[in-house]
């Protein structure tokens, strides 16, 4: 199949953990009815984006809110591109994990952000996300019935580095589940997924939750849709909202025919260039 | 010294070799009594864009072109980036080549351009580089007075990897000659300067040949400079200017301390998925 449709929701978050999950049932009832193959939700969209929320908010994989995201997959059997949650592990570990179930409800993909958000913008945004989180250490790129996807969170996305190492591992289409903020959205929101659509080729697409001015880290809203010719296809406002795109992956083969640039990478020059450098 | 004064030159490419020097000099008289450090020239600014007339344009380093640029430096006492010229080599290979002159004239910097721009877009663009260039090897990176600039040229800059790996040499500035068209120029010239700026945490300075409708490759020209953060500081239009920024190299390491891009970098997780990537 060579076309697919993704609703991308744009939705608040709620302190309550689990009334993040309800609240969807209105958005997915207008979304499926226009039949869509594939969903996405926002970054930590069922937690307060505040590195003391994550340890108590965070759950096994298999527990509750995962459960939760798996039989919302199953029950309107559509790809879900479940945001991302707070995830712990045995050791006590807590990570900003993304979960991708496919229509029966089957994780078919899990992303541990690997770039944690420590940034302090003079007179803007201070935050620090390795306070309380883990950072994972995977390239994630999954298989789907239309293509190969890539998936990576936020700040990840910020480095053209793990865009391009999805790219290079077959992925048309990266997911970014987001959560940019008042200082970096209108500077940068924008600009870096047009650029990575456009280097990499593929289509782009960020899920933002809605803005809450009361939140202590405010959302820039906007969640996006990029061609793989860096064009803008459609982005949001702050408020509660979704979109729906029909992503034709043959333009993707067509731009790559047209402008080969995965082809026209020296990666010989590239390989050696970077070891250089590592050993200055 | 913390801040450089430079003045990119949007100059139009006339058939006349050493015509192109000598129309230099008004634009040249013009900047040097703002006391500029720095002058920059377009891609191929002394040879029409075309693939046959390479060749025929191409001199070895130190004959009559390479001479008059690094007079030109010497006598305005400025570096000077000298776009890019057709080279011939002892084995006569023909590279697009980049030369930069330090105030005294002397060569500080040579870089052969290292993807060859073959495209061919559908209803657009056509041009095959490869047909009578042979492509570089190099990262280029140099020292100047004011800090570590690099240099690539046009088709260079479309690949994210060799302009991190001047940023990781040190480059704080890099100096773009080039020439976008008519289709990839509206397209993808401003996209591609913030981001490689931004991503990067450099100043960015992209100059181009004014635009001639008569000749066989149109060039978009709107030389553009671009600020660490991705702001445009400015962009000309299509015709024969120039246009003077100072760049305060503070902002750079600002810039940089803020949001610590380059600090943040994965290169644990990049290089083994690059190996494991290229092995599959």
């Amino acid at each position: 199949m060579a076309k697919l449709k993704v609703a991308q929701l744009q939705t608040r978050v709620h302190a309550d953990k689990m009334k993040n999950i309800e609240a969807l049932d209105p958005l997915l009832d207008i979304v499926t009815r226009e039949n869509v193959d594939m969903v996405t939700l926002p970054e930590m969209f069922a937690c307060p984006y505040e590195t003391t929320k994550f340890p108590i908010y965070a759950e096994r994989k298999g527990e509750a809110m995962w459960t939760a995201c798996s039989n919302l997959a199953k029950q309107h059997h559509i790809y879900l591109s479940a945001g991302s949650v707070p995830e712990v592990d045995d050791k006590g570990r807590v990570f900003n994990t993304a979960y991708v179930f496919d229509r029966e409800g089957k994780q078919i993909a899990k992303h541990r952000k690997a770039h944690l958000f420590d940034i302090n913008v003079h007179g803007g945004q201070y935050f620090k996300e390795s306070d309380t989180l883990t950072p994972g250490n995977q390239v994630t790129v999954f298989e789907t019935e239309f293509c190969k996807m890539g998936i990576c969170i936020c700040y990840d996305f910020r480095f053209p580095e793990l865009a391009r190492l999805m790219a290079v591992r077959g992925a048309k289409i990266i997911l970014v589940p987001a959560a940019f903020n008042m200082t970096t959205g209108p500077a940068h929101w924008e600009l870096m997924f047009r650029s990575r659509a456009l280097d990499n080729q593929v289509y782009a697409l960020g899920t933002a939750p809605a803005r809450d001015l009361s939140a202590g880290y405010v959302s820039w809203g906007h969640s996006i849709a990029v061609s793989p010719w860096g064009n803008v296809m459609g982005q949001m406002e702050e408020a509660e909202d979704y979109m729906i795109h029909e992503l034709d992956l043959a333009t993707v083969d067509q731009v790559r025919a047209q402008l080969p640039l995965l082809v026209h990478r020296r990666t010989d020059m590239y390989l050696l260039e970077e070891h250089m450098a590592r050993a200055l």
